[in-house]
């Protein structure tokens, strides 16, 4: 089967909403529409559909249903782990590496704002967190929080999330925020025995809908709420929850769950497949850690290839050339530049992000567009 | 045509998505599912649907696109306006009225937290808000938010807007924020010609989809922004924008837009019928004013009918016995306390909510029913 563009390589800035799950949705939108928390029949259809999605994405991530609270995605998720944090704790400190998602750079500003210090760790040249800056920081014996991303959106290295929440036993005022928008679905994940304090997911990245999410809460004392209001979410995060969202996100989960053995690893293969075939050319590097990396992300810097150049070889591919989420602009990236380079190799840097959809032949048609690219250039 | 149960009469807490909405919304999920921030034929397809539906969003409410900024609902958008305002205000004072939506004192709560004065304002027997009160908080001369709400979400009252934005002449360093989710696309609302700062909606409350609202800013930099990260929304509100929600959002206003001139009547026309026909028997008093009121809220306090009693004459017919959006718990309302209800006749109130499948003879059989009930009682 020949396999043509179009061809969407992007599924770090979004994934489709896969048809079982749009399919699961569907009644919740007009048939049974009820607000979960109204006392009649339409809402109890509601609020038993919105039980059974919470304990879906509790099963996914080793966490209790109760530990599950729905939000309008990671960005709002990040903010209300570090600014809620931050509310709780006016005296503490707040630290995220140097290549977290962009939200979390604007949560730690907000934390600032609040009188709290703030840090930002350095990352080494694989974009793994610096552990003994983040040990020196911890022996100044504040309540600390980290927010710290577990999978990086750009560069696809998996920061060692162990070993950080393993310093919990260490440094007792310690506690941790893991970003793992990119990480759920891809890796098996048990928050609880992980140890984190904090989990934020989205659904948009695991084939659910956009404008949900879910943060995961070890202690719901230990933050403020988000918004306050009708009571919902033991009155942590109000809002009528958003039931046919919650339901995608639910059954998005539950497919991950089911596909959790093969599908990480058919993406592994085709990753390590493409990686070795344009790296073997000596004319491409990869960015971000060779194995300690997301299965489904790629980012490549080339020695002779503009992005311009690529976006004319590749039209009909749906790439990213700076961070997915970063609206349009080919600013420079902040998680680039944290790994050593230099501007100019940022613009000569692309990430493709492999999904439920992408093929050996995608991958081929890519990677042989651009080898004749480079050997033209 | 006879009309049975179960018919639904809580439309004040929910609506459902209309079928054109949904139908609008489907191909964002699976085929049209860029992230509206990619640069690439996905997110182009994406960013215009966006667009539409700001401007339809825009064209019901007299605002302009530039103007409307889209949260995951009004929860959001309240605490948004309110606490992004305080941020930005830290010597300011914060009014609402005591007959606010519960989100705003949750958000009340939160501009406290951040140092600034707040105040809570009363109104009179019908919930509307006391105007002297309001204008001696004024002569105090602080930068000074009001956040009231336009049309009452229990007992339908609907707030002197005009009046209230009209102050602002009077006083320059007074700004308003209208919580008007239940007001839009049942009354004619023109923000730029009100003159209001900030005004929040939400999705569900117009037949669209729940997890998507919009506050209107009136000055982009009074106010904080919610969420910092990706840039969306001019760096105000970032967030991977919810392109299906979006659309059906957009769907919903050019909808409700269309039909302006007929359906509020209709519903008006409805609403009056059944508060003719209760109060008419001498047992049933309205809530609310008689007047000022949205077109399709009904507050009744029966003389001899507990809640209890009505549940079980009315089994498949959906209304509220206390606020549509506070968590199943009957507590004693807060709106009912502020216009001088005691905690029993609480016990005795229930709304009924009119909507977009209510017919005459849908009023015909809940007011028959009662009155069958209140002269057995």
């Amino acid at each position: 089967m020949e396999q043509k563009p179009p061809i969407y390589l992007d599924y770090q800035a979004t994934t489709p909403v896969l048809p079982q799950v749009a399919e699961a949705m569907a009644p919740y939108f007009t048939e049974h529409f009820g607000n979960a928390n109204s006392s009649h029949q339409w809402g109890w259809k509601a609020e038993m559909a919105v039980n059974k999605a919470t304990k879906a994405v509790a099963d996914l991530l080793g966490a209790k249903p109760s530990q599950v609270f729905f939000t309008s995605g990671a960005t709002e998720s990040i903010h209300w782990a570090v600014v809620g944090w931050a509310r709780k704790n006016p005296t503490g400190k707040v630290l995220i590496s140097a290549t977290e998602h962009k939200a979390s750079f604007g949560a730690l500003e907000w934390a600032g704002e609040l009188g709290l210090k703030t840090e930002i760790l350095p990352v080494d040249s694989f974009g793994l967190l610096d552990m003994e800056a983040l040990k020196q920081e911890l022996d100044e014996g504040l309540p600390t929080l980290l927010s710290v991303i577990y999978g990086n959106n750009e560069i696809g290295t998996l920061n060692p999330v162990q070993q950080i929440c393993a310093l919990k036993q260490d440094y007792p005022k310690f506690r941790v925020h893991l970003d793992a928008a990119q990480c759920v679905g891809k890796l098996a994940i048990n928050f609880n025995e992980l140890g984190a304090d904090y989990l934020s997911l989205s659904g948009h990245k695991v084939y659910g809908p956009k404008g949900v999410g879910a943060l995961l809460i070890q202690d719901q004392g230990s933050l403020a709420n988000m918004f306050s209001g009708g009571g919902q979410q033991k009155g942590l995060r109000a809002g009528t929850l958003d039931v046919p969202s919650i339901v995608g996100l639910g059954t998005a989960c539950a497919w991950a769950l089911e596909n959790m053995e093969s599908e990480p690893q058919r993406l592994q293969e085709l990753r390590d497949y493409v990686i070795e075939k344009l790296t073997s050319t000596g004319m491409v590097e990869l960015n971000g850690h060779p194995t300690q990396r997301l299965p489904n992300n790629v980012s490549f810097t080339f020695k002779n290839l503009s992005v311009d150049k690529l976006l004319v070889k590749l039209p009909k591919v749906g790439f990213s050339s700076s961070s997915a989420c970063t609206s349009g602009q080919v600013a420079e990236s902040h998680v680039l530049k944290a790994i050593g380079k230099a501007p100019d190799e940022g613009r000569r840097t692309v990430r493709f992000g492999l999904g439920v959809d992408t093929t050996k032949e995608h991958m081929d048609y890519v990677a042989d567009t651009l080898i004749a690219a480079m050997n033209e250039a």
